[in-house]
């Protein structure tokens, strides 16, 4: 789990009930958190970014937009130094025993990317099919986690006009029916929530999650791309040594156990 | 029949309604949707879009515009799985009559982009030649499909600015004879509403639009692609279970019948 | 001509005339017409946009626009379907008479980059070279248009800005001197003024008609390269049905005469 | 010299005093030019732009601006057709006399390119080596053009904010002390000041004479091209007459003695 | 130790703190600096700030961004020259004692990466695997490069924005009680200056330092690409004289010690 989004999103929020918290304070008149309820902006801005998500993508994209916003809060954090040793053991059964042995082990993979690439090496497929299919999971991945931070995204650039939207009602209404002086305040007040909302969701929510699902798209190829490798490599017959060498480079230097780390 | 693209349309605006009403209860007066009405916005923005389409776009093009745009709400979804099984079938024939039994089924292919392939294989044109008219044609809708999406994203992307020019006009006016001061707030009330209609038209309407247009795109392409592959792969003689093979590839995981899903 | 652009212009402040006159007719005053006629933030906008040209672009580039810009108003239009024809025709006359007879053609050709290509394949120069000469002319035309929409995009871009400096400028001035109350709105009034020229020299104006040349531009490639691929096609000896086969590729479906409108 | 960078920035201040006086004359006050002379805003906007530049890029590239920024102002324009004859007649003097004679030739070549070149032509570096040399050299120039460029406008992306950041100081200051309500129009007036400088800051100078500079690399990388082709035909031996030849297609239509205008 | 950073940052808050003092010479009262400390914006935006970091970035990757952020303070300026000769003087070494002879050397060599280079040359790896891995190093300190900036230019792009809500939330709260008209100019003062805030961390600090950490990335690239050009040039048996040659084409004209400098 992934603690660092909804202490983001946490944090975010509670800086706005400090300041607020700060501001009633210095100010003459205590805090008034429920003034910032504002059940009609709320309702605009959900449910124009709702909106923009049915006008703008079909159905079957934005559902396919959950699970992958999931990830944010709740992802199992891989770590490549460890799937490295669980594939040179692999290799090291290859090594022993011959491809076939892997047969069994199959089934006590639970990564199914490492099983699927497992399986057909010990079915005889030819290692450039095995590549081809492999990639392409890769790529059908890639643009699965595309497809979903535009959507994202989209929400992110249309939400502020949203709130924006909201404010604008509000401040037609208001100058509308100008009868009673005393409620400009109070009515241009409600009006801004609007606008506030807006920001919020675009700048606290949607740009910075766009943001880390293509982090969290550039680490998960990178795992992708060690399997694939992997298993090339232990279907080319290479000797565990040889594999962990191979696989090693794609680690960043820290994460690297020998005298490579430089720079 | 794409119902997202009219339900988030109904969703947006039943949004705007609806944060209205429950502004009209909290306030004193009652909601006046007729104030949200305002010819000269209207016309402002309708007609400022459509003087945008004809200086920035040739007749033909603005013109080719409406039968894209008609996709957003009445596209015939395409089942990828159920066109490979097609073509499966076709390839079928071709095995067991030849490439000539063919011909008689021409007539019943709905789709013309299956016929126009399978008569250049009947005809005994080139591969090469078969492919390379193809991918033209395919080439020559995506150029129709972004054109189409061109036009919509520079309406977009001017039509918050006639919003704003109506709002202008109307505060210029106001400003011009403030002898009523009474009117003042009703006058900029009305100002502002041009404001909003170029930001519901914008952020509602066009930029969404345009982003579901390159998703559509995206799609038939797939669907024209699995085609193309198809017909070159009956032509070159290749077993109905190996074309099956060779187009189930370009399906997403989950439309695939077997164990490849991954990842 | 294109009555297009023309047209759209004239749409587009038509419409900000009938917003006005309707706001008139529901608001107490009449229409004030001369009121959104300033001279100040005319000089603004048009000294500006002057100013931008001439800081911006060296001379000739800034003259070199001016012919460009001309097509968006007065271009003929080239019926690429006709001028297959014709090249067609030449094809049978050099099949018939040999290459050498077309010389009597060239002087009745009145598109000089037909004639220039005629003249090169009469004159004996090797494909390659009347290749490269050719591709060479279209590409400095083509950076010709670019250079000519680059011109209109910057002062797009910064026509907002100096309508704001025509604003600030009245802004300035009004708050500077508040002796007389009555006089704040109509200053104001004419301050804003200058912002809506800038929006509408924007976004009536240069926005799209750099979005229009970018579709000329293509158009226009389309069919120098017919003309190329024409040319390079007769001077290799291909008869005249092969001449037409290989330039019908590159028209529309549409405007094709056969069955191979497709999709 | 070039004229047009003055006499743009020239016209731009002069349409803003003439705008002023217009506003002046129909106003009841005189215009008060010195009015718009705000210390606080021009250290800000300076000061800011300074600021900028040292945050945000290294001193030597800061200081490699100024020479390049002279370029808009000082530019001596070369004349490609004239330099196309210069190096035609190196090429004669070469055919007539052998490379060795163009030893003598390079005391008097002033432009130190060409000098480069003739110089390792004559010492009979190998043609790779020389063009790769020469092509470093060009691309060096283009680096340091980009750089020159990319201060400039990361300034003019910055400058509206420094100016916006002198309104807020003014504005700031002027709410908190709101005493005398009578100095409230003149204090958000010369707040104003501070926008207006930031906008004319980018506008008018910093965006445009970016946008300068790019045309400006790219005469001059055309120039530095004809030279590098031009030592490499001579270098080769080509007789003068395909010298011309070869280095004439690198002109604009415009440009070119003969029969080639075309398009 | 780089001062401009500071240098400019530094001159940044100085003319804002100079603009201020003349502000309060002009006007009535005195500057009143402290006014400009305003805790609650303090809290939201550098709480924004931090919020958009967590939220948007992987917390390896937010971490990660104060190593390199602080290259914009205390970096030591590598010298190319120096570089060189110190190479120069290596291949001196391998070219009279031989390759083995660098092995003494090598506990002398404090860049790691250099070490790292002769370490492998050393040992006879080949140079093809050299490269390979010596350039994987360049390219990962590239990503780790880029990756701080994206932090940087995403707290840069939401920054503003997190000002902005500071002055909405002040705002509602003025606007929310008007009961007291004398507190609304001091109110909106401390509600502006949260919009301050946010462009001043964006315009003076994000924007600017991200560009930065580009130029640096190209610095620090050129000096890689020079120790890997030499430790291949070393390996490869070149003579001292040569590995000068090829490396000094890698330093720009003014830093070379002969008769290129040119253009």
């Amino acid at each position: 789990m992934d603690v660092t989004t909804i202490g983001g999103l946490i944090l975010g929020f509670l800086m706005m009930g400090c300041a607020l918290a700060f501001m009633g304070m210095s100010g003459e008149g205590g805090v008034n958190l429920a003034g910032f309820i504002d059940p009609p902006a709320i309702m605009m801005v959900l449910g124009g970014g709702a909106a923009v998500m049915l006008v703008g993508f079909p159905l079957p994209r934005v559902l396919s937009m959950f699970p992958i916003a999931k990830k944010l809060f709740f992802r199992k954090k891989e770590n490549p130094a460890e799937l490295i040793q669980s594939v040179v053991k692999l290799a090291e059964v290859a090594r022993r025993d011959g491809l076939l042995a892997l047969e069994k082990l199959t089934k006590d993979i639970k990564d199914p990317f490492v099983a699927l690439g497992i399986q057909m090496a010990v079915d005889g497929i030819k290692p450039e099919i095995v590549e081809e299919i492999m990639r392409r999971e890769i790529e059908s991945m890639e643009t699965r986690h595309h497809e979903g931070r535009k959507v994202l995204e989209t929400v992110g650039r249309c939400g502020p006009a949203f709130g924006m939207i909201a404010t604008l009602l509000g401040l037609v209404m208001m100058l509308g029916n100008l009868s009673n002086a005393a409620s400009i305040g109070p009515s241009m007040a409600v009006a801004l929530i609007g606008t506030l909302y807006g920001a919020v969701t675009a700048n606290l929510i949607c740009i910075p999650m766009a943001e880390k699902l293509s982090c969290l798209n550039h680490e998960e190829v990178l795992i992708k791309e060690i399997v694939l490798r992997g298993v090339l490599s232990i279907q080319s017959g290479d000797s565990p040594r040889v594999v962990e060498q191979k696989l090693i480079t794609f680690l960043p230097p820290k994460m690297r156990p020998s005298r490579e780390a430089a720079a």
